[in-house]
Formats: C-alpha cells, sequence, structure tokens
C-alpha cells in the first residue's frame, strides 16, 4: 500500500535541539554593539533576553536538551508529520519523490510556535512577566500569543499599521489568546511618538515595530524582547523540525537529494536544514536551496557585510547578507520574507557554498500554491509556497532528465489566513516586482562603518 | 509518559462504513415523495442522484466497503488524531478523562470531506460531469469544491447571498479549487429567478438556495445534486470518523461513559456515534449527547412528524424532530446548526431514547471554545464548540461527583474562517437568541398532511 503520511509517535519526539554552532567550517564574526560597534557579550543582550536564551545564543554545545515542559507543549502539535506528495508528484509526472513537512498543524498555524514556546518557557523561568515582540502579516506575533497564554506570561505585540488595518483576522486570533495588540508606530514608546509627530498618518514598517517593542522592553521592569528569526538561540529550536523530518524519512528508508525552503529570516529553512548538514560536511551528497521572493532577495542579490538587523539601528550589528537596513521591500504576499538580511550563521554557510539559493516571483509561486491546493488540499501560506514552487521545478527537471531524486521541502504554514492574496492571483491581479537595484544600491551606502578589530 | 494524542496509521484506515439501517430498533418510517406523498424508491431519487449512493441510501447491509478510490483520497488527511485534552482537564481540575476526534485537519478544515469525497467519486464513476449543491456559512460548499477538483468533475455552489457577502473567504476557498460560487437567488434559475422579481434584495436562505442547486441539477443533463448531511449515505461516510474513534480509545486501553457531538442535519453526530451505537444496543452503558443552539433547538423543542427537508417543499417528505420547514433560525455564528430538521435515522434513536439532546446559547459556547483555544491551542469551529461546551460541563459535573468519567466529543473543525465570530463574542456583542416559541408554533401549522397509510 502507497503511504501518504509518515508519522512519529510522541515517543519520538526529539530530546535534544541540534546547535550547529560548533559543526560550522570556522566560527562566525561576533555581533556587534550598535554604541559601541565592539563584539557584544551576554551581559549586552540581557536588558532584552533571559540568560537562558543568551546561552543558547553563543553555546558550542552540539546537543541542547529541550526542557521536559517545552516538550510537553509541543506534543499538543508534535511530532508533525511528513507527507509523501502523491498526487502532486502524478499532476507534474515527474519520476522524483516530494516529501514535504507541514507545521500548519501547530495552533498557530505555522512553525514560529517550536521558537515561541520555548522562549515563553525560559523567560517564565527566569521571573519574567512580560514579552513584547513586533509583527508584520502576523504569524510571528500570533505564535508568541499562543506560547505566552500557555504559561501565564503578559504579551505585548506591536503590528505593523498597515497589516493591523488589512489583515484583521491574525490580530484576533492575537487577541484570543489575550495579547495586546498595539497599532505600529503608536503613541506607547518614545520611538513611536517620535515618528507620528513626524508623520501622523505612518503605516509603519517592520523595522518601526521592532524599535517600539525593543524600546519597550528596556524600559519595563519584568519585561522581555522577544525576536521569531534570525538569532542563533531561535534557529535551535527549529531544528525539532529537521530532527523530526530525518527520522520519518529513515522510516521510509529515503534520504533526500535535495533540501528547500523557504527563507525570510532564515530561522524556517535553517530548521529544516541544519539537521542534515551535519551529513553534507561529512561528504554526503545532498543539496539545500532557500528560496527567497524576487521583491527581497537578501542572500541571492545582497552582500556579504556587517549590518544592523533593524531599521533604527538600535539592535545589534551582524555580520550577514544584507540589501541595507533602510531597503524597504514592495508589498509581497509573503509577509515572512521581507526582511532585508538573515541569520548570520546561514548567511555563513552561504558564503562558503553549502547552501545555495534562488529567487521567485510572486505569480509564478502561487501558481504552484493553486496546483498544491489542488492535488494536495492544504491552502499554503506564500511563504511556504516559495519553497514548494522550487520543489516544483526541481521535479519538473527529473522529469526531463529521467531521474528519481528524492526531494524534501518545508511546507512551514497553512494559508488559511491568506485568502485575499490567492484571490487577487486568481483575478490576474498580482503584480511580479523586479529586482529593485536602485533601491538597493541606495539603501547599501548606508551600512555602518565597521572598526578594523571586527 | 502521558501522551496527548493517539494516532492510527494509515493501513488502520477504516475498509468499511457502518450502516446503522439493519441495526435501529425498528425499520424507520419512509421518506415520501413530495408530490405523490407515496414512499419514495430508488426511481424517484435518480435524477437527483447516481445508483451507488441510492443503493447506500437504502442499503440493509450492515458493512460497505470503502472503494480503494475513496481511501487513496481519505488518505491525504485521515486517519485523522484523537487527542486527550489533557490541558483543558487541568484547566477545569477534573478528573473526567477528555478525548476529542479531530477533524479540523482536512483540507477544508471540517468533517464534510469525508462524504463529499464518497459522493463525488460514485458520480464520477456514473459519467456525470457536474455536481450542484447549497452553502451558508460555506463548510459543505468548500468540501465539495475539493472532492469535486480531485475527481475532475465540475461544481456548482449556491451560496446563501448574505454569507456570500460576509464570508468571502469561504468563497475564496471555493474558487480556489475551482468551483463556480453563485450568490442565492439568483438569475440562473427558475425559483431564483422568481424570488428576485418579487423581492430584489432578497439576501437568501438555505432553503432557497437548496431549491436553486435541485432545480440547476434536475434541469441539466450529466449533473447530479449533493447534500452535506441529513440522508443515510451521507451519515454511512462519516461513520468513517466513530469507526477510528473507537479505534484510537481501544489503543488507549478506554471506552467512552459518554459521547458528544454537535447537531445541525445530524452527519457529524451520528459519523461519530453510530459505530459505538451497536455496543449501546446490547446493553454497554453509554450515553449518547447531540447538542444544538437554543436559537434552532430541534431535538430538543421540535416535534417527531412528516416534514419538508426544504423550505420550498421540493426535496423529499421526512419522518423526524422538526420546528417545521418554513422556520428560519436566528443568525447565529454557528450557521452549519441552522437547519429545522435532522436526519431521519437519529430522529428515530432520539424518539426510543437511545440518543440525548441539550441545547446552548451562543455565549456559553463561546466561553467555552476560547477556553479550549487557550488551552489545547486550536480555535474550535462555532459547530463544534457546542459539542466543546456540553464536553467541559460534563466534566464539571464529574469534578463535583468526583468522578474519572471518560468523555469523547468530536470536533469536527476549526475556527480559522470564524474569527470575526469571535471578535464579536470577545466585545460583548453575541447575542443569545430566546427559543423562538412563537415562529415554531406558527412553522408547525405548515406541516404536510400527510395520507393515512403512511
Amino acid at each position: 500500500m502507497e503511504s501518504y503520511k509518515i508519522l512519529l509517535s510522541e515517543e519520538e519526539l526529539p530530546e535534544s535541539w541540534y546547535n550547529i554552532n560548533p559543526d560550522l567550517p570556522r566560527l562566525p564574526d561576533p555581533p556587534l554593539n550598535p554604541q559601541t560597534r565592539k563584539p557584544m557579550g551576554p551581559d549586552d543582550l540581557s536588558v532584552l533576553f533571559p540568560m537562558g536564551l543568551i546561552m543558547q545564543e553563543v553555546s558550542m554545545e552540539r546537543w541542547i536538551p529541550i526542557p521536559e515542559e517545552v516538550r510537553e507543549i509541543y506534543k499538543l502539535w508534535r511530532p508533525t508529520p511528513l507527507f509523501r506528495a502523491r498526487q502532486l508528484e502524478k499532476a507534474l509526472d515527474t519520476p522524483a519523490k516530494i516529501y514535504y513537512k507541514y507545521e500548519g498543524v501547530s495552533g498557530p498555524g505555522s512553525h514560529k510556535p517550536n521558537t515561541a514556546v520555548a522562549q515563553a518557557y525560559y523567560n517564565k523561568a527566569e521571573g519574567i512577566k512580560r514579552l513584547t515582540t513586533e509583527t508584520g502579516a502576523g504569524q510571528w506575533g500570533s505564535a508568541l500569543a499562543f506560547a505566552c497564554n500557555l504559561f501565564g506570561l503578559e504579551c505585548t505585540v506591536y503590528m505593523v499599521r498597515i497589516s493591523y488595518e488589512q489583515k484583521p483576522y491574525r490580530k484576533s486570533l492575537m487577541n484570543l489568546w489575550g495579547a495586546e495588540v498595539i497599532p505600529s508606530p503608536s503613541q506607547k514608546t518614545q520611538v513611536g511618538r517620535t515618528i507620528l509627530s513626524e508623520e501622523p498618518g505612518s503605516l509603519g514598517s517592520l523595522g518601526i515595530a521592532i524599535s517600539e517593542a525593543v524600546e519597550d522592553a528596556a524600559t519595563h521592569e519584568d519585561t522581555h524582547y522577544s525576536l521569531g528569526s534570525v538569532l542563533n538561540h531561535v534557529i535551535l529550536h527549529q531544528t525539532v523540525v529537521g530532527l523530526e523530518a530525518k527520522k520519518q524519512l529513515e522510516k521510509a528508508g529515503d534520504y533526500p537529494d535535495l533540501i528547500i525552503g523557504c527563507c525570510g529570516g532564515g530561522s524556517n529553512f535553517s530548521g529544516l536544514c541544519f539537521p542534515f548538514m551535519l551529513d553534507k560536511m561529512k561528504g554526503r551528497n545532498v543539496r539545500m536551496i532557500a528560496v527567497e521572493p524576487t521583491a527581497c532577495p537578501t542572500l541571492t542579490r545582497g552582500i556579504y557585510a556587517y549590518d544592523y538587523g533593524d531599521s533604527a539601528r538600535i539592535g545589534p550589528i551582524a555580520k550577514m547578507y544584507t540589501l541595507g537596513h533602510s531597503f524597504v521591500p514592495a508589498g509581497i504576499h509573503a509577509g515572512g520574507l521581507r526582511y532585508h538580511g538573515d541569520s548570520p550563521a546561514l548567511c555563513l554557510l552561504y558564503e562558503e557554498k553549502l547552501v545555495e539559493a534562488v529567487a521567485y516571483h510572486q505569480n509564478p509561486v502561487f501558481e504552484s500554491a493553486v496546483l498544491f491546493a489542488r492535488t494536495e488540499g492544504i491552502v499554503p501560506a506564500p511563504e511556504s509556497a516559495h519553497a514548494l514552487k522550487c520543489a516544483v521545478d526541481e521535479a519538473l527537471k527529473c522529469r526531463e532528465a529521467g531521474e528519481e531524486k528524492t526531494i524534501l521541502f518545508g511546507l512551514s504554514g497553512h494559508g488559511n489566513f491568506d485568502l485575499a492574496a490567492y484571490d487577487a492571483y486568481l483575478a490576474g491581479e498580482l503584480v511580479d516586482y523586479e529586482y529593485p537595484e536602485e533601491k538597493v544600491k541606495k539603501a547599501l551606502e548606508e551600512l555602518p562603518e565597521i572598526p578594523a578589530y571586527s
């Protein structure tokens, strides 16, 4: 009998996260303090993060045990299913085997709770009462609201005002889980007030929302800040995805020739791929492809340099591929992929050519998403559909070459809250934004100057 | 280790549906032809349904094999998980064990595809090219669109106009799966044109939409009609839910003292309960509770009589609990529970006191739904939340009595498309409609007169 799903029991839920830091080909360049431009230590981070997470951020231990309390919460939806996309394979008439790891079964509907739950746990354990964060489209905000609610923490989400107005149901979800959702820029912070006094009708940006959330956390006792991607500890928590997928493929008697994930800040992609990276570094022949939108092609068109993580220049300066911290990408529907930079660990691996990258326009991405919904029955999130599009292309290459490759891609979330984007696609109203060369060029002129020691 | 999910492998997917007809305490009264008022035979139904389904409608075989093609499609999401609601139990501080069978993992997000896929299959097998149906809130319409798309059938959905305008994303989902969605009343049918000429701004009703879908099917070659609940064959297909749940509870070493499902037309409730009913009829002590909205309390306040299934009086006349076919319930958010009648088989079992029923107001239902979302992490559909509310009440009774009962309830779908209802609840804007005694009294005066032979 042909199977469609490879499942793991709760006993098979990984007991540790995989930390790639000790296995990187070389030590990554350290993050720099934005004021002093000197390498940051744990103390620099302790205003915003609990020591449990800071220690993970800098850890050189390969395996970090998942606390039992976190594993208990994971079990509400984990292990997640690995699907063999047999109906999609048939529709493509490909000899390739296509597997996808589906993270949309979590309550918030994406992979984001994997780190949100862990972050809430470590903050709670150190006596923190409230977490602040920013959100664009709302996936991350709803994941953190969900996690805070489970651990009895308050949660304040600064939501980019344009999204706050255009995506009311993500806001509803956050409210349902007890979070306070504030349209950003707001009167709640100095950053917000300054911006509103200059531009009362500001629609906001992720950069502004980050600044507000950071200021809120830094200026309130018992309050910390939480970030949904980019940082080492976030990627660490997401490796539970790849660790499960690896076990599931073993059960199916398979190993991927190709692993594909969409890439915004890098935690989804890295979480899926890093557990396989050790094999690759030992010589195993497995390709890994990060998929970006053409409108925000960080890896494929950015430069490898020190840059600010946020447009307001208050977060750490990191060595990464970047389009410039002042670059504001076009309003594509894959809101989670609109980040100017990427996780430093991932960027290092890309620089070392252990990871490949490719960029796509919106329309071909949605074309694949519709095909997927019509064959596999699940409506993909626009972000996840980027990985899907690449998997489809690779499967079609296999058809032409007559190759039976094994393709694994990450379906990081469902698109139940993104149907307006599908409407726009089906109505032929989606814009394929060209690579904004001039805007990027200008943004790259604003990179910080870094002293010679770094 | 405490487990949260009891999973079945695809090999354990049931091979047959369970047909309760041969096990009913007595033969149900036959459906009557609305014109002749004589018992209907297969020929009366063949304009609308394929013979494969008609034969199931009247079958006295206890087990009906699930065609391999249908099982293949089921495997896209089935077997569905059975959850032990440990976080909810903790929050309620109850000694009761609460299990829930979760059907929201299907692409369309509810139990409806279980029958939609089967219906599409049997129609396709008999050369039908297109299916028509009606939908209110959109759960059924999107399930049929999903199923037709998988079998290469065209699909026309008449969607109650007020829902068409208020619930755009369910319409998007249907479009995504290739269905034509027509706001009802429409200019496409005689019924629709007549109504629009009398009331150009008509917001429509489920009764009108049924009439349009039936007329469309009856007047077009190669076109059939499809119904999402009430009929025997629909309930038959839904028994896959209860059959799986039974196996899963066996794996957990448990048997339910209490099974709870929400009840609109009866297919969700019956699909979950009927596989346990045989045990009950053999003397096993298991209670089954159908949960209704106070605004449409068919079992709890209706009468047991012959009535039309649709308000336009063109479908079969059935012996059932009814509030009168002209009764139009208030606009509660659980759109799937706004039906004036119920499945005849279920009504017979209720009349024989093998099934109990209870009715709830919206606000307490949503109160439980919010508690569930905050503990278990899944946002329940408003319909499913009715069953949940009853499960919570029963678990609290267990706490008072110190009884460790095993409760199984059906979480028939997720509420990702119902967040406006949650917003209204959280804002204190939900109306608890009282039982509309006078309206029902008036509607019950319009029951059809039935000749003595029936």
